[in-house]
C-alpha cells in the first residue's frame, strides 16, 4: 500500500522548517487600518490595551451618512470582500457587491472589516501585544460574536457613520448581523441575516470542537506558541477538511463528484481516490497556511457561545462592567458598554460571577430568552435558509424569524432556498441570494 | 488559556511508550474461531493464505437446519452482538437478541461474525502473514463488502447451514446483508437492511475521507507498520470524534446537552467546555485504543467503495477470476467466485483491467444498473430508514426500497421512524426498531 498524501506532508514538513513561513499575513493586502488606542473590554473581562480593525470599502458615502452597509464575514473570511484599486484580487463576495449588484455601490457605501481575533489585519492572536512586545499567541483574551460588532463599531464612529443603513451577514456574519440589529438598535437600519443562528446548536458545536481538537492535537501547536516555529498546518488541514464537509455538502457533491474516482484504471487506494477526497485534499491543502490557527480557535470558539438570549447578553455586560472596573476605566467603559441602555438597564441585577450562558431550561424558557434577547430589533429583517445546509439547518433560520416576529418586529422576511450548495450557498449562488439581498436593501414600501 | 485536554494527550503518550499495548485483542473473548486453511480470493485480487472467521451463536439450530439469522455488524463491531455463558459482557444488540426478543433465540439460531479486516478475532490487518512471519499491517489486501460477506458463507458452510432464515444488518451490517441476499440470493430467505445504502454517497465518502486522514497524519500512524511501536492514538481519537458528530448527532443533543457547560462557573475554554464536547472527549478516548486503526482504515474503505450495481459486481467478479487464475487455483476458485450463475454469467465478456467502479453517468444510467444488480434479490425484504440520520439518509433508505420493487421484488417493507438518536437508533430504538424487525422475521403470511 503506497501513502502518496502522507509522503507529501512529510515533505512539505520539511520544506516548512527550513523555507519561509505563514502566507496569511500575505493573503490580504491593500486594506485601511484603523488604530484604536482606548483600550477595549471584552464581554469575558479580557482587555486589549489597543486595537486595529482592518477594513475596505466600496462606494461613497453620502453627505448625510446614511448610506452606510456593513458586511459581516464568516469564520475565515477577511476585509476582501470586492477586487478595488489597491487589491485586484476577487474578493469573497465579489459577485454581490458592485455597481448595479445585489449591494449596489453606485446607492451604498459598503464597508467589510476583518473580525478582531483574525488574521488579516485586525488585532488577533498573531498580533503583538503591546505590553510583552511578543506576540499574543493563546495568551489572547476571549472573544465574543458581540466583542467583534462592537470593535467594528468603534471603527464606524471614527468613520463618522452612526446609523447604517443596513448591517449584512451570512454564516457567523449572520450571527454578528443579528447581534448588531439586536443589541446596538439604533445603529442598524435593516438587518439581513443569511445561513445564521439566534444560539449555536449542540451538532455545530461538537462540529467545531472536532476541527478544534484536530489543530491542538498537532504537535506543532504547542498550546500555540508556535509562531517561531513550524506551524501545525497538518492540524489546520485536517480542520479545514471536516469544516468543508460541513460546508459544502449537498445535492451538489452528487452531480459534481458522484462516485467517480481520480484514477480509474488505477486499483483503489487509501490517500485520495474519489474525486471527492481530491477535492477535499485540495481544499484543505490550499488553506491551511492562509489562515492562522490560533484564529481559527478564537474566532470558532466565539461561535460556538453565541447565544442572543437577554439572559447571557446581561451576564456579559455584568462581566465587561466588572472588568472595566478593575481596570480602572470604570466610568468611560461602563458607558460605551451601555450604549443599548434597554439591555444593560438591569446590570445592577446580574451576578458578575457568572459566565455569560443561559440558564434557561426548558423549551419555553429558551423561546422567551432568545425573544427577550431580540425586543429591540424592530428593523425591517430579511431572514434567508437554505435547505440543503447541514451546519446552520432551515430550522435555525426558522427561529431567527420566529423570535424576531414574537418580539414584536412586523417587517421580517423569511426566505428558505432550495439550493444545492449547503452552507456555502450564501458565497455561490448570486441569482437567487443576490436578489433576495438587493430587494430587502432598496426596498422602499 | 490552560489545554488540559493537551496535557491528557501527552500523559497518554508517555505512558503508552512505557506501558501495556493495544487492547483491542482484549476487547472480546469467549468466541468461536473458524480457521480456514483454503486461499481466500479478495475482490481487488488480494489473497488471503488462509483465514480466521471469529464468532459468537445463540439459540439452537433446528433439525433441517433452517432457522438460523446471520447478524451482520456495523464498521467496528465484533461478534458480541449479545452475552453467554463464555461472555458476560452485554453485547452491542444485547436488547435485540435473546428468548422472546425482537430476534428470538427460542426461534431463531443466530450467528454473529467479526468481519475480516476487523481486530476482533477475524482475519485482519492485525494477524500475522503466515508468509512472513510478520503482521500484516498495510500490506493487509484491500476488502470488499463482499469480501467479507463470502467469508461469511464459508463459516455457514462449515456449520452445515445452506440458507439463512434470514441476514439482518444495519449501517455497514446493511450493506453487508443487501450485498448477501442480492449476491448470493439463494442463500437468503428474507432481508433485513437498517440505515444502509445501495451505493456510498460522496458525503458519507467524504466523513471518512476526513476521519482517515486524521489517523493517518498522526507520526505514530507510520503507514500502518505501528505494532511495536506506540499505536496512534491520537488520530484514532480524532477519527472517532467525527464520526460520533455523525453517527449520533440529532434532537436527541439538543434535549439531553443543549448548551450546558461542564462548568459553569468557570471561563470558557478551548479544551472541552460545553456538555457535548466532554461526551465526545469521552466517547473518543474509549475508543481509540479499543480498536485497530489499521481496520478502521480497510474497513472503511470498503464502505466508500461499496456499490450494488450490476457493472460493479460483474467487474469485481472477473477482477476475483483473474487473481484466482494467477494464484494456479483457477477451477476451485472460479467456481467459489461464481456460486451466483446469473451474477457472472457474463465474466468473460467484461475487461480484466477495469477496477470495481460503476461507469454509469447519467441518473436512469445509475437506476438501471442498481436495478439490475438487484435482480436476484426477491427475498421479503424489510428496509428501515431513520429520519434524523445524516450519515445514511432516508433518501439512500428509499433508494434501497425503490431498486428492489423496480428490480420486480413484491415483498418490500419500507419504514421510516421518527426517532431522535439519528444513525445510531438502530442501537438504541428497541421499542422502534425491534418490532419492525420481528415482525418481519416471524410473520408468515
Amino acid at each position: 500500500m503506497d501513502f502518496p498524501c502522507i509522503d507529501r506532508l512529510e515533505m512539505r514538513q520539511r520544506d516548512l522548517m527550513a523555507g519561509p513561513e505563514p502566507t496569511y499575513e500575505k493573503v490580504v493586502t491593500g486594506y485601511e487600518l484603523f488604530h484604536d488606542s482606548t483600550p477595549f473590554v471584552c464581554d469575558h473581562g479580557g482587555v486589549l490595551p489597543q486595537m486595529d480593525v482592518a477594513y475596505e470599502s466600496w462606494g461613497r458615502l453620502n453627505a448625510d451618512r446614511s448610506n452606510a452597509i456593513l458586511i459581516h464575514t464568516g469564520l475565515s473570511g477577511s476585509s476582501h470582500a470586492r477586487s478595488h484599486a489597491k487589491n485586484s484580487r476577487p474578493g469573497w463576495w465579489e459577485k454581490f457587491i458592485g455597481p448595479g449588484l445585489a449591494i449596489d455601490t453606485d446607492r451604498f457605501f459598503v464597508v467589510c472589516t476583518n473580525v478582531i481575533g483574525g488574521c488579516y489585519g485586525s488585532t488577533g492572536p498573531w498580533s503583538v501585544n503591546p505590553a510583552t512586545g511578543q506576540r499574543y499567541a493563546t495568551t489572547f483574551p476571549l472573544l465574543t460574536v458581540n466583542d467583534m460588532v462592537r470593535a467594528q463599531f468603534r471603527l464606524l464612529d471614527h468613520l463618522g457613520i452612526h446609523k447604517l443603513h443596513a448591517s449584512v451577514g451570512a454564516s457567523m456574519g449572520g450571527m454578528q448581523s443579528l447581534c448588531a440589529a439586536a443589541l446596538h438598535p439604533e445603529r442598524v437600519g435593516r438587518l439581513v441575516t443569511i445561513s445564521a443562528c439566534a444560539r449555536s446548536h449542540p451538532y455545530s458545536i461538537a462540529l467545531r470542537f472536532a476541527q478544534r481538537q484536530a489543530l491542538m492535537a498537532d504537535p506543532n501547536f504547542r498550546r500555540g506558541f508556535y509562531y517561531d516555529g513550524v506551524q501545525p498546518h497538518v492540524g489546520m488541514k485536517l480542520a479545514r477538511a471536516v469544516a468543508t464537509v460541513t460546508y459544502r455538502s449537498g445535492p451538489e457533491w452528487e452531480l459534481r463528484f458522484g462516485r467517480r474516482r481520480r484514477a480509474p484504471d488505477q486499483p483503489p487506494a487509501l490517500c485520495p481516490d474519489f474525486l471527492i477526497e481530491t477535492y477535499l485534499d485540495h481544499q484543505s491543502e490550499r488553506f491551511c497556511l492562509q489562515y492562522d490557527a490560533n484564529s481559527l480557535l478564537y474566532v470558532s470558539k466565539a461561535m460556538d457561545m453565541f447565544d442572543i438570549s437577554q439572559s447571557v447578553t446581561r451576564r456579559l455586560a455584568a462581566q465587561r462592567e466588572h472588568a472595566a472596573a478593575d481596570l480602572g476605566h470604570e466610568l468611560a467603559t461602563t458607558a460605551a458598554a451601555c450604549a443599548n441602555v434597554s439591555v444593560c438597564m438591569n446590570i445592577e441585577d446580574q451576578p458578575a460571577s457568572t459566565t455569560g450562558h443561559s440558564q434557561a431550561e426548558t423549551e419555553d424558557e429558551i423561546a422567551q430568552d432568545l425573544i427577550a434577547g431580540v425586543r429591540n430589533a424592530k428593523q425591517p429583517t430579511l431572514v434567508l435558509g437554505v435547505q440543503s445546509d447541514i451546519l446552520f439547518p432551515v430550522k435555525q433560520q426558522r427561529e431567527i424569524a420566529e423570535i424576531l416576529r414574537r418580539a414584536g418586529n412586523e417587517r421580517v422576511t423569511y426566505y428558505e432556498l432550495d439550493a444545492m450548495y449547503g452552507h456555502d450557498t450564501f458565497l455561490i449562488d448570486v441569482v437567487n441570494v443576490g436578489a433576495a439581498i438587493k430587494g430587502h436593501l432598496e426596498n422602499t414600501t
